[in-house]
């Protein structure tokens, strides 16, 4: 069975864990602690040398960093997948822009106010206001165009809704106020209404 | 003819004129200033609401931002593309990479030492060393995985490697200093020699 090599809080880990239930795959969970660096040391290096989580680590030895690489690889003939060339590009562009436009101001926001200690948080207070400009950008990309699409996707839920459900749901752990982006919070509901949802905490 | 909305001294704008290029689909360049603001008008928004280059606009008015999702919808049936399920994670995993941990620091250093006017980079010269730092790291971890393998998905030349040379072979414009890693010397080569290769500068 695949390890899923992770840290329980973190939204980029939750995607793959959200992937898999839905798409039926069994994994283990190897859980690693948020500030002891234990991702920095050899030992996980040697399997992933950018040092993040989440990694993939399959039974004969080889291993998928990037949360956004796994959730293509494990949805790939499922009905998570986008289903066709165009469908494919689409999800592409929406992860990337999670990737590049979201997660670096959203998660990052997250990660400092919510799980930093208070001494290292007070070494980055002054960019919370540029997280949250860039971060409300991105939110705002969001709205204009799930005011007029259901999904990110092929019209149909798929990994780019749940690349993009991972930091947006939690969104509020890192200050931002969801309440101007109407069609990005009935889409978060309609993506918790979906099959095998199951929310950041739960674990197994 | 597909359009592609350009900067010409963009990485991510080269990295799919090459990937054009190199798989054999004709498009039409239109170019946008550096620091004008064209793509952050209304005009440009209504199209991609994140404002960025590059983005691809087909005849029929769809429209496809983020240069790893049009290499993906580009290469698609070609060589360029990676060829089975677990060369596309591969190749994904080293997409998601450059863009999230190489070219926020390799791209952003470039820009604003090659690019930004003088009283603009004054105020991003303190982050410089942050840049340099984190841009290094990512060319260690591409040295490691490069004195193993010649490519970086599927066992030949992709996307995946277009992606990472967009920006790794003019590291130096951003202060870089390539010396440290052989095996990244000897894979920019590599790349340049393969059929088809056009440099950065090329325009048509």
């Amino acid at each position: 069975m695949p390890i899923l090599h992770q840290m329980q809080v973190s939204g980029n880990c939750y995607k793959v864990r959200l992937a898999a239930r839905q798409s039926g795959v069994a994994i283990t969970l190897r859980d690693y602690g948020l500030h002891d660096g234990s991702t920095r040391k050899p030992a996980y290096l040697a399997k992933n040398p950018n040092g993040r989580v989440p990694m993939l680590e399959f039974e004969d030895g080889r291993v998928l960093p990037e949360s956004g690489a796994i959730l293509w690889y494990l949805s790939e003939g499922t009905p998570l997948a986008p289903a066709d060339r165009w469908a494919r590009a689409e999800a592409l562009q929406w992860m990337f822009f999670e990737q590049y436009s979201h997660e670096p101001y959203i998660a990052v926001a997250r990660f400092w106010l919510a799980f930093a200690p208070p001494e290292a948080l007070q070494q980055k207070r002054h960019l919370v206001p540029e997280w949250h400009a860039k971060g409300n950008a991105a939110l705002g990309v969001m709205e204009t165009h799930l005011a007029k699409h259901e999904w990110f996707a092929g019209g149909r839920y798929s990994i780019a809704d749940i690349a993009l459900y991972g930091y947006t749901h939690c969104a509020a752990d890192g200050g931002f106020d969801l309440q101007p982006y109407p069609a990005v919070r009935a889409w978060l509901q309609r993506v918790a209404a979906e099959p095998g949802h199951i929310p950041l905490a739960e674990t197994w």
